[in-house]
């Protein structure tokens, strides 16, 4: 950490709220059909109808949408709403092919900013997330943002641990290059992700995962 | 980098390859249309039939494709290919919203293995791409993920050269939480994500980008 970066580092002491740590995501969804406007609108306001957006903070501009953790339980938050969206989504379309892309991100609180510190990093509960009864194929990718002089080790160990975690609660479906494949219920394969990139979260600052969900897909695997 | 990764260390002398260096991508292109296979199958077919798959190898699955160089120049490869296939998806769709996620990375040549070393990075020229005609916005994120031993400064650090190399580009449309908004032709936003992630790839051995990028949308900004 820079001298500037500590001079401004954050008191991460107990009581540090979500917003305070950065904690959110950017999330945008595809609904392959003609009427996809509509698709996503309802399936907004669904979750929203739902009560499911509370505590949390919301931009959207013309590529994704921004959702910003306000009061804890963050995590449970965010990924008790995507879910949802999700899910609503698959049924708005009939079942159709829906692709979500999300990012989720600890640790910058500021928009190009990362003055957090590495202690008292907060450890939280998993992630409860009701079963949707829709089945996912995901690809997964974890950074630890590392900075050279710190002493939080090497990054491949934190992503190391992840995937580990990940795989003894079932939910892998094999390596693939740059990501780890996922499959299951939506709710299982959100909450993989998000209780990982916690678990990143409690030894390393500032943790982003990618995530691209996909729902209803035709596509077999093919290679050439 | 640790010992293990010491003892594993590819030699990066000159004549390293892009295989050797890990350079690829995966990427996933979504029309938002009811007959979004074909429009896909043909924009693959007509990128195919130009010419542009060259010097890659490909591998389809569920969720993405996953494209690696084989042979340089490995960014002007892999830029002008996803290029090509944009622009196509969008001519097949009519003009129709279609959005790419392109997970761009360098420095992890296994799947989950990252043993290069800190010395003798390339720092390959910039990318040139003909312009698509197709005008896009974009979110991209930079990720160097340096370990925590070495000697390579702070990751914020890598990540300001390449938003500012890519302001003094003219692409960059103002900032958002976790990602930097770029404006323009295809062809030009794309290469300002390829040239910043080479560019960082000059002093960081894994560096991965994401980019989410929409061309067609009807999506007005919206602020809750």
């Amino acid at each position: 950490m820079s001298t500037r970066q500590a001079q401004q580092a954050v008191n991460l002491a107990t009581g540090a709220t979500p917003r305070q740590l950065g904690i959110g995501m950017r999330f945008s969804i595809h609904p392959h059909c003609d009427n996809f406007v509509e698709v996503i609108l309802e399936a907004l306001d669904d979750a929203e109808r739902a009560g499911l957006t509370d505590g949390m903070t919301f931009e959207t501009d013309e590529v994704s949408t921004y959702v910003g953790a306000v009061v804890a339980p963050a995590e449970q938050r965010l990924m008790t709403y995507l879910a949802a969206v999700i899910d609503a989504a698959s049924r708005r379309s009939d079942g159709g092919h829906v692709v979500a892309h999300v990012l989720l991100s600890r640790g910058c609180p500021g928009e190009v900013t990362c003055d957090l510190s590495m202690t008292g990093l907060p450890c939280p509960e998993p992630v409860q997330i009701p079963a949707t009864g829709v089945r996912a194929v995901a690809q997964w990718s974890l950074y630890p943002l590392l900075d050279g002089g710190s002493d939080a080790g090497a990054h491949m160990e934190h992503i190391e641990a992840a995937i580990a975690a990940a795989l003894a609660r079932g939910t892998v479906n094999g390596t693939a290059h740059y990501a780890t494949n996922l499959r299951g219920d939506v709710a299982d394969v959100l909450a993989t992700v998000a209780d990982a990139w916690a678990q990143a979260g409690s030894a390393v600052p500032h943790v982003v995962c990618h995530l691209t969900l996909s729902v209803g897909s035709p596509s077999p695997a093919r290679v050439r």
